[in-house]
């Protein structure tokens, strides 16, 4: 049986040790320390660090194939790791353009793949001069935002100057007031081989993805396909191997617009650990194991939706005793915990309602916001 | 977040591992050796006899509550550990029954449940007086038996005699010419809170599972409703917290009587993991967990059948490369290894296919039959 590497321990890595045991493989982490969300349950656990070379390198080295639950692996340690026979998925040539933003935007702009109006910026003039204007303007880091970190939406020049003042590369986008927001998750196999999920709508609050509603609620057949078939594109043309998420505004005018991209299981997938035959975490394995690609329907019928919300911290730090009350109320609500400390805000688990047929979509966000609230704030009607 | 201690390492507590990862339980497996199948994937592990009082109790020392994956741990191993305080689940009370056969026997009678007609034995002239000349018999070991192990099946005084030369504890049973066998699989909580999964149709051979049709085909819904509340009433009456497990002769008279009876995740629940909406190993940590018991509701609408086949041992010891065939034919089905070394004729794994609505049990037994053979043999159309 071949040995997965996968570098970094958070919660991916952990819902991804959960998919391998089915599957057979043997799973092995890199973890900054034995107390990560992943390093909890996982067999095989190696502490180290995903900076250094001789980390990651003697990490790999009992590795049949590696890949990663975040972005954040230098470069330079990827080709390194490549040049010596490694089989890293994805590779950096991919991975690049999940570190650069810049390079991604630039990229996608050669494909054609329509995306928000960009430009590099470096002193307020550039953005003052970039904006002709019309204010709002987004701001954002080049390298390392995640989770509305290293995103700035300004509305003055004075503002802009402010996060220039940071000192990091920036780029500044134009500000798209669209409908909503929607996710296409596809895979891609070292064989070449494509799968693509149903998109997902994303609700976000402060930067962070509070919910996700799968399918999108009454979203184009064609707008749907659309999306999935660029997903498949751009995962064809960067070279992806494994999940690429592709997250969209959908405009007012019904076009679609990519915003980020992310070459892993990502947060608006995890609705398919019930709600979809083949988890994102088993897609994601196959993937990077070069084994035949799973189905992606829904395991419900048409017109039913899969509801999943995330689970931030609150203020109490021990909510394992709220689980009596969100099993009782809901018994067909599942309830995922990372094992990570409750710190206000921070992301530490997420329930999923699958839907009914014919269930409207607002009642199973209901179930599921329900859950999660209760679970953060012991009371159903919080945030 | 309680701790929760399995005793034994086999693919049950693997599959237990798995479930934990989610409800954000600390899971704790006392395993004979670090090769075995949950060994492997789970990150907790004590190597130790489960036939060894210090063993278990050392292990025991650490958890919040102890469980099992296997009934083979002493009666009196498990009285000196509740008397200590450990919180037993399903505790010796009840484990009892599953450990001495010719107890249960003698229990079921006393609640009036129907079970084939029964008797201890200890001569070939006991066999002959049972019979009362109408072969074939079977004979039971009192202790020790599963997976068709300890189970004879006996055409005439000599072959008893046979049986009888082994010197073990025996009851004879009358050989019930059943029209098929059913399981009914119950939870129930220390609080007294039941729950009951659609009752399956199980295919045997050899004594061993080979297939689990949910729900069982054409059963007609009352004696449905009869096995599971037969099957609650069997968990109350005995105590049990956890699963039970209760396999079923359906007779021509329509009849069911009770064959055996397990307490713990059992094979004729696999089909949950993907089947229903909350999987067998789930449902055992919430029972012995004292939570809230999950829906037990099928993911699938009515008219719908979920398959699983048993993955056996066949002559190749490399059979990884055979997932690449069965992926490839058929994208949602759903194989489970179990980190076994090959051995003709050994459980080292199960497939999963969950038919579509409307289509016949048939079409989705094939589904799952071929991609075991295939697995097995390097052939669709092997055993």
């Amino acid at each position: 049986m071949p040995v997965v590497g996968m570098v970094g321990a958070g919660q991916l890595a952990r819902m991804t040790a959960q998919a391998a045991i089915g599957l057979g493989a043997t799973f092995r982490v890199l973890a900054g320390s034995a107390a990560e969300s992943a390093a909890q349950v996982t067999h095989d656990v190696v502490v180290g660090s995903h900076l250094s070379l001789p980390d990651v390198a003697a990490f790999a080295a009992g590795c049949d194939v590696v890949t990663f639950d975040h972005e954040h692996v230098p470069g330079a340690v990827l080709t390194v790791l490549e040049s010596s026979g490694v089989l890293v998925r994805p590779g950096s040539g991919a991975l690049r353009f999940t570190q650069d933003k810049l390079a991604m935007r630039e990229r996608l702009a050669e494909l054609g793949v329509p995306c928000p109006r960009y430009a590099p910026v470096s002193s307020a003039a550039d953005v003052v001069s970039f904006c002709d204007g019309s204010w709002r303007v987004v701001l954002k880091a080049v390298r390392g935002g995640y989770d509305g970190k290293g995103v700035w939406v300004c509305s003055s020049a004075a503002e802009a100057a402010g996060v220039l003042g940071h000192g990091i590369p920036l780029f500044a986008e134009e500000f798209v007031p669209f409908r909503r927001e929607l996710a296409a998750l596809v895979a891609r196999s070292p064989s070449g081989q494509g799968a693509a999920y149903p998109v997902v709508q994303t609700v976000q609050a402060d930067g962070i993805c509070r919910e996700v509603i799968a399918p999108a609620p009454g979203l184009d057949a064609e707008l749907a396909e659309l999306a999935q078939a660029r997903a498949l594109r751009i995962a064809a043309a960067l070279g992806v191997t494994g999940l690429l998420a592709v997250e969209l505004f959908e405009t007012a005018a019904s076009g679609l617009l990519v915003n980020e991209l992310a070459m892993r299981p990502h947060n608006s997938g995890h609705w398919t650990i019930e709600g979809a035959r083949t988890s994102q975490f088993e897609q994601h394995l196959r993937a990077v194991l070069d084994l035949p690609l799973g189905s992606c329907s829904p395991v419900s019928p048409p017109g039913a939706f899969t509801v999943m919300a995330n689970l931030l911290g609150g203020t109490d730090l021990d909510i394992y005793d709220r689980y009596t009350h969100v099993m009782a109320s809901d018994p067909a609500i599942k309830v995922h915990f990372y094992g990570k400390e409750v710190r206000l805000g921070r992301k530490i688990g997420h329930v999923t309602a699958v839907g009914a047929p014919g269930q409207e979509p607002a009642a199973v966000r209901d179930r599921a916001r329900r859950a999660a609230s209760y679970l953060r704030w012991g009371t159903e009607d919080g945030d």
